[in-house]
């Protein structure tokens, strides 16, 4: 199973008016995420499922992904807002007797979130702990493949991790 | 400062009567690394060293980055050949009072060479220790930003890691 780590698009700054939450993608932001996804569906890339951080400009990006092409399930997980835990997520969507019947070793999995969050998680997928020695830019993505018998954590292997500027 | 870790492209297949380190890339090999070479130059990468492997695989590579004008510095390494020392070449290159002339905090090196030696290397300077999680295809790319001031092992970042097909 592969799973794609991919962080949102270019916000809107933080302001005492706007909760974070609610914070949008910029027109730039909408326009680079859109390069960017318009690029993996190029490259024939196609999740089986979308999930994504409840937050808006997360979740605009993973619309973005949907109206692109990339995939047409998409799902709120809310272990994916900030400081989400990666072993609530395991637990929900990996280990056996949940959602089994979505999961098979073919499987494309994006994951739209947030950072340092995203890049922990890769991390602890590849190497079991968290050093923050990962950069993921915005609307930058990492792909992870997950064995398909040992726990992921520790056990996966990193074979993408890209900026933008890479793909567009 | 910035290294590139970058393998070789496709090389002829392993033969009695030819010796490892004289494999050749193939037709296919070189066109492809043209092509990556191409993107990165496109993408305004410039080296100020290239440093390679003395295989003949790993020279050839490094030509094409010549030719292509990402860089007009080439040098062999003996520590970047299979099996070769990250902390020798460490020694040699990023320790103070060795090479400082040559190194600034802008410098961006490539070095090029073999698997599983250059994922080896990443895994080292940027966790310490080797897990073998990194998948690096032939003429592949791995970037590090190195620390100005801490050693480079286990505290440098990595901000791309990919195959050649994200960047043809």
């Amino acid at each position: 199973m592969e799973i794609y780590l991919i962080r949102h698009g270019i916000a809107e700054e933080q302001r005492e008016d706007v909760k974070d939450e609610e914070r949008k993608l910029t027109k730039e932001g909408k326009q680079k995420t859109e390069k960017v996804a318009q690029r993996l569906a190029e490259l024939d890339l196609k999740f089986d499922f979308i999930l994504t951080s409840p937050l808006v400009r997360a979740y605009q990006t993973a619309e973005i992904l949907i109206k692109t092409g990339l995939g047409d399930k998409l799902e709120e997980s809310t272990h994916l807002a900030p400081n989400g835990d990666i072993s609530a997520w395991i637990a929900d969507w990996l280990e056996p007797n949940t959602q089994t019947s979505k999961i098979s070793p073919e499987t494309k999995l994006a994951l739209v979130g947030h950072e340092p969050d995203l890049g922990n998680w890769a991390e602890l997928l590849v190497w079991g702990e968290v050093k923050g020695n990962i950069v993921l830019k915005k609307a930058g993505t990492i792909g992870i493949k997950v064995p398909e018998q040992a726990t992921p954590l520790g056990n996966s292997q990193m074979f993408l991790l890209t900026p933008p500027k890479y793909l567009l």
